[in-house]
Order: structure tokens, then sequence, then C-alpha cells
């Protein structure tokens, strides 16, 4: 069924495709391929909250505001979009992404961020070289926090001029196939929208809105 | 600093303008005149939930997937963007909208259903003359029911193959004033983003959602 809504998209002319909603293909998980390489960054579970701010306090002092990009990274389980989410030591979910370099963009920040904890490649946080071919998609939403730690906001509230960070949400076209490897003190879950939906007290409140961000995209659920 | 703003997107070449995020400008609340006119339809106040699900289920019967289109329309107010909600006899908040006729296109259908809501025009629901020029943009969310009366989800759950009803959000690009000409049993208000973002009490799944959709937007939003 997936392949037919796909020729009949193909055959709407090319603008009032664009006009309706951008399709997106998803593909089974079945023929993705995933592995464990070492951190490579070593986790932070020595630094206290304390350390943190500080840590944070005197970027901020350093860069301004700390720009954070994430990737939705989707793939078709029982006939259902599923997210990829990292889970670090069973515990909080996250997004595929990362702290963006002062004065990096946001795309080339983001594919470096997905490289590192998605690929084989990436094995260091410092790494600069090539990074992968990753399809890096739309901007489909965006939050703001007035203070680190702060719950965060879809928008701009009145009252902060000047917010600590931004949190930016890319969708992510992956290929039909291709590995995953990822570094062993997280594991790479696919969660459907389902459960996602709404569940901000599992998977914040961030997470928790990605089926809603994603209403508007039609779907070419490939199945198996 | 509001047009500030504007000239510095204006000066962004186009092709990178529309890679970033799509600018929506937004004018302050006070240049709208807001008026009443005599209800297009008279309410269905008498009709029970029996009566509303049997004409319901008939209407699918008769014409399958009814399809529901609703206008986002954003104003500013205290530096804030706005939404404008129509409240119902003092109760639930709806957004300017309706259900679209057998056959009928979501966007003609949805400036049928703004006018017959907002403007001096439309003073008839069976209205088919020139409806006002309404800028309708892209639809920035779809929730999806079941069944009549169910929860609506922001995606199509596997396990139902005929959704019996369809929403669709779009974002209606305001011009810098307007007339608001609302029927006597509703009362249009501007709700801002703040107060209706994760408020799915008061507002409900859909409309307690919109500042997600929105986020990633930029808004140059004009002050007085």
């Amino acid at each position: 069924m997936g392949l037919e809504m796909e020729e009949v998209a193909a055959a709407l002319p090319m603008e009032a495709a664009a006009a309706r909603e951008p399709g997106v293909e998803i593909y089974p998980l079945s023929l993705y391929y995933f592995g464990a390489k070492d951190a490579a960054v070593p986790p932070r579970a020595v630094e206290t909250p304390a350390d943190r701010a500080l840590r944070l306090k005197a970027n901020f002092a350093a860069h301004g505001l700390r720009t954070s990009v994430h990737g939705v990274l989707l793939v078709e389980l029982f006939d259902h979009p599923h997210v990829l989410l990292l889970q670090v030591r069973n515990s909080s979910f996250v997004l595929p992404g990362g702290r963006l370099r002062p004065g990096e963009e946001d795309v080339q920040g983001l594919k470096r961020k997905l490289s590192s904890k998605l690929s084989v490649v990436g094995d260091s946080d410092d790494f600069t070289g090539d990074v992968d071919d990753w399809q890096v998609g739309e901007c489909i939403g965006m939050w703001w926090r007035s203070e680190f730690g702060a719950v965060p906001c879809p928008y701009m509230p009145p009252s902060f001029r000047t917010p600590k960070e931004c949190i930016k949400l890319f969708l992510i076209r992956l290929p039909m196939s291709r590995r995953f490897v990822v570094p062993r003190n997280m594991k790479l879950l696919a969660v459907p929208l389902s459960q996602i939906h709404g569940n901000a007290q599992v998977y914040g409140p961030i997470i928790s809105g990605i089926p809603n961000l994603l209403s508007k995209f039609s779907f070419n659920v490939i199945s198996d």
C-alpha cells in the first residue's frame, strides 16, 4: 500500500504536491543495522548539577546563547512511524544531536553530532573530517530556555530578552538502509509515535510534542 | 524593534531566508476592528449527543471521511503572539473554520468558513459568492479521529484503517488591519501562546499544541 501512495504522489504535478504536505518516506526498522562503539566522549557521570550550572554559565559568558540541534529520525515498524531515541544509562531519552560549537552552522553541526552519536566514522567528538552523508531536512520545531535548567518553551516568552538556550529539531530523511553505531553507554530505541504523543512525563515536553510536529507530513510507510 | 527585524530579513538573499524558517508578520490587536452580526446558522443547542452521533454517522455513510479545516490567526499584544479563538456560549474554545462540503477543496472551504465566522460578507453559511481575500498559508498540523467523539490523534494509528474525521490546521497571514465581524452567539478572543501552550484541559489537545506547531516560524512582531 505504501508503494501505491508513493506512485500517486509522484503522479501529482510538482507544485500541487509541494502546496500540500511534503511526503516523507519511512523504511522498515529491519532494513537497518545496529551496532556499538566505544563512547566518543566519556560520560559526565561525575559532574554535579552545581558543577554543570557553573560550566554552562561560564560558557554563556564566553559565547552567548547556547544552541542545540537535534535530529528526528523515523523508521517503520508494524505499519506505524517510530522515532529513534537514545537512552542514556537506562534512564532519560534524548534525540540524537547536541550543542553547536561557537559560530558553527546548524546543519553542519547537526551532521557532526549525528555522526558522533550514530556512525562508525564519527568516533571522536573532535572529529572534523568529512561527516556522514546525513540528509538534514527542514527545522520542524524550536524551543527556548530562559535559564539553564528551566522548563523549555516553544516560543520566546515576552518576559525574557536574553534566552540562555535554543533547541532546534530537524527532520532527517534516512536512506532505505544504513548502519547505526552507537556509543556503548547509550541504547538506540525505536519508539512508536503513539507511545510518545502527549507523554511528557516519560519523554519530556520536547520529544512528547514530536507527533504533533510531524502531523502535517504525509508519510509513505514502506512495509517489508 | 519589530520593523528593524523585518528589514534584516528583507536584506537576506531570498534562498537563505527560505532555507531558515519562514517569517510571519504579526500586527497589533489594536489595528483590528471587532463587530457582531446575527448568527449565520442557528446554534445547534437543541441537538442531543445521541442526535449528533446519528447525524454524523449518516453523513459518513453518505459522504465518507469528514474533513474539517481551521485557521490559526495571529495578532500581537504585549509584544507576544496571540491566537484568535472563538468562544461559544462562554464555554468551549474553537478555532475559526469548520467542515468541508463533500468534494470541496481545503483552501476554498476554509476561506468560505472564515468568511462565515469572521466577515460581514459571509453572512450565510450557504454563501457561495466571492469569499473574502483570506491569505491561507501552509498546513501546520493534522489530527485524526477513529470514531466521532473519540479523542483526536496527530497521527493515523495503525489500528484504524478508516478514520471518521480529519482536522487540518492552516496558518492564516492577516493584513495589517481588517474588520472581524463575528456571529452574536460567539466571542472572538486573543489568547497568548504562553496561556495556550500545554493547557489541554482548557483548550483541548489540538489548540494546546499550536505553540509547538508555530515554534519553527520566526515572527516579526510589529508593535504599536
